[in-house]
């Protein structure tokens, strides 16, 4: 198809396409002339990932670039799935093999002592140590006790994640990769609805 | 104090406290001259929620008018608070007394067959099959068996948002208010590290 066709399949504009083809997150098409070029099935399914990537788990080219080379990445044994996704999205190495000791700061303090294995470096602990100040700052007396509770259900939230991932390396990837934003924007609706769900159930309302 | 005061106690700068003053998230100081105005605690304890929704919350001028319109009503019982804080952040009325039936849609179909109190109107609805549908198209095999799943632990989760609230009513409100955007941004990071944590327990490594 010509790439007026890949925007009418897609819904995304030509002048959009060509500036993922530029930046690189889009395939050139097989050229037909020095002006022409024909696209297929998989250029179909790369612009939807991007899409997705962008609109839902808000990520910048930057970062959409980043998940497309891990997912390309070939031959990936399923020890480095996690690290590679993480690496992904967090902009940042969490290699398998980094060392260090977990210590330094109220979220690695927490974690250490509730015998995480978390490397030390994960960008995740500084946003962490971020949100976990601004919510302290704002008078949210966010105590360890409720952290620890808050941790114990994302830890549920990890194991469906990574529980319904398929066994292909690739595909793995791919999925925890897209997954961890698209099911982000998941979760927040959730936790207002559970909020709901919970204020109404205890007040014997509806 | 003065406004340059208020902004050195507080880190914000004088121009984006006038905005504040301007766009009624900030109560005017007391007038001392045409030109000068008294400024106090309460003022600095307002700026730094209002930097806090908006900075970790992500809130819009309008939002964090709303939410702070909710935390100052007096005299809301407790069944109202949860109503409130929602309708703060959501934007769109979210009455307890809405009535309907919770049909219509996969995330309503959804909770009707989970015998969830949701209010039909609820926008977190739309929000949640907007995501549920960017995660089908992306390729996400997101079925209702996991999205069950991700919903009980959300349910863990309001629990201890709400388990946690103050029993004032109007310090409730806040703290709902407050802690749904706040607690947003301490579960995404948690979510990774709770999937390195499963990644790395499971493979062994560390």
């Amino acid at each position: 198809m010509k790439i007026s066709e890949l925007a009418e399949t897609t819904g995304v504009p030509v002048a959009t396409l060509k500036f993922y083809l530029r930046e690189g997150v889009l395939a050139p098409g097989r050229a037909l002339s020095r002006t022409q070029a024909e696209y297929d099935h998989d250029h179909v399914e790369r612009v939807r990932l991007v899409r997705a990537l962008a609109d839902v788990g808000g990520l910048s080219i930057a970062s959409i670039r980043r998940v497309l080379e891990v997912i390309s990445e070939p031959g990936l044994g399923p020890a480095d799935i996690m690290g590679a996704a993480q690496r992904a999205f967090l902009g940042a190495d969490v290699t398998p093999d980094e060392g260090g000791e977990l210590a330094g700061s109220p979220a690695r303090d927490l974690f250490a002592r509730m015998g995480w294995h978390v490397r030390p470096g994960n960008p995740a602990l500084d946003d962490l140590d971020r949100a976990w100040a601004a919510c302290l700052e704002s008078g949210l007396g966010l105590d360890e006790d409720r952290m620890e509770k808050y941790a114990a259900a994302m830890l549920d939230v990890a194991a469906v994640d990574i529980g319904s991932a398929p066994a292909d390396p690739t595909a793995a990837v791919r999925h925890v990769v897209l997954g961890t934003p698209l099911v982000d924007a998941v979760l927040v609706p959730l936790r207002r609805l559970a909020q709901q769900h919970t204020a109404l159930d205890a007040h014997g309302s509806q």
